[in-house]
């Protein structure tokens, strides 16, 4: 009888293209996929909650597949691994019922991005937050940041995907944004029922230009109503977000 | 006049062959006098607190140098970052007595060993901490750091340096040795008055042979004893060692 394995994976993906398979680099999808198969002997199709771009890490991805085989769960994730680079983690893997989709049964995703906000980078951050010397007006950043929670249409806030297509329903809802504190580390929270292609960089680009007076407070709603990626601010770098969580 | 300015320094030692000038390889004392001496347009000699090692951090580093011009501080730190690798910063500068040195007039240093304690290693934490997939006694940890508390002849704990020689007084007095928990993570905090050659690597690579059972608790006072390296525990790896703070 078939059976279904859901995964909880962390990555570093500073060496990756990105989750998703890619022609000219590697996934890490397609890494994880083949080293199951070398433990399973079997071909599987793995599944993820969603592509992450490349550069972009992940604390708490989701992924599935299915098989015949009954595994044994502690083997079966102490030898993935053991085959895994150590920038790739597999952090728990359980049976699920055969309905569980890693992407279309998710309620809605975390991502973090992370910037550090100090006259001097801390060299032990470099690879995993966005670096901005002056000093940010955190209660702007704020006001600034709520102003995209809800149901809004987030096409000017979209890339279209490699395959060259805009997703057929531009509306997500964004639960949450929430501008978290913690000495010079500023931590920005999405939680969204999901992201269109580079969302939330495209966000946090017009966030940035807002907290260093480039934009106002107003342009953020005119830029939700224009409908036009070309209209909002550049994507902020990848090296800075993190998939933190994936709920269902 | 001759003038004497204090640098507070961060690195990340992985891609360093430690900080003072060694044969075949780069060391951040090499690089970042040489940096100096782009901006001054002058030879100058800068003293750190003391070596650390190939692979090991600083957080904390000082350092010294004197010279006869007057520096803008706010500049010269500025150009300083602008021309060191983004792995070093330069965090403070100042100038003060021209009696200060930045390893005589030291009053305690302080290190943390960086532990983290889970089945699976976290991607994110694999180049500054160490991996111990077994659960740790943290009771048993403590009991064994704090028998190296105190006034002790540290010969069993030291390794003779790279120019042949022993330090002439093997006598150190370790003001504390804190275990401090936090979820995972696990860090050792020494401070002493001085540390010898790989110290602290060789402290932590015996109490990582207590908690893995391989030794009594009554072995420490007798390894202290004994004054004989070959009986201690191997060093520590170097990756998961900052140099935190230098006291004055």
């Amino acid at each position: 009888m078939l059976k279904n394995y859901k995964l909880i994976i962390a990555y570093d993906g500073s060496n990756y293209g990105g989750w998703q398979v890619q022609p000219n680099s590697t996934s890490i999808q397609e890494l994880m996929q083949k080293a199951i198969e070398t433990i399973v002997r079997d071909t599987i199709t793995l599944i993820g909650s969603g592509r992450t771009d490349a550069g972009v890490h992940a604390i708490g991805q989701v992924a599935h597949f299915k098989i015949e085989k009954e595994l044994d769960l502690k083997k079966f994730s102490h030898s993935l691994n053991g085959i895994l680079p150590i920038d790739i983690r597999v952090l728990h893997v359980e049976q699920v019922p055969l309905d569980f989709h890693s992407q279309r049964s998710a309620k809605s995703k975390i991502y973090h991005y992370h910037i550090h906000n100090h006259p001097v980078q801390n060299p032990f951050k470099r690879h995993y937050s966005l670096h901005i010397r002056d000093k940010i007006d955190i209660s702007l950043l704020q006001q600034a940041a709520s102003l995209f929670v809800g149901k809004h249409d987030f096409t000017s806030f979209a890339n279209e995907s490699h395959q060259g297509c805009a997703a057929k329903n531009p509306v997500r809802n964004i639960l949450r944004l929430d501008v978290v504190q913690d000495g010079d580390d500023i931590r920005l929270e999405f939680e969204a029922d999901g992201f269109l292609y580079k969302m939330v960089r495209n966000i946090v680009g017009t966030l940035l230009e807002v907290i260093k007076g480039r934009r106002s407070l107003d342009d953020i709603p005119r830029l939700l109503a224009a409908r036009d990626r070309t209209q909002a601010g550049q994507a902020a770098p990848a090296h800075a977000l993190f998939l933190h969580k994936v709920k269902y």
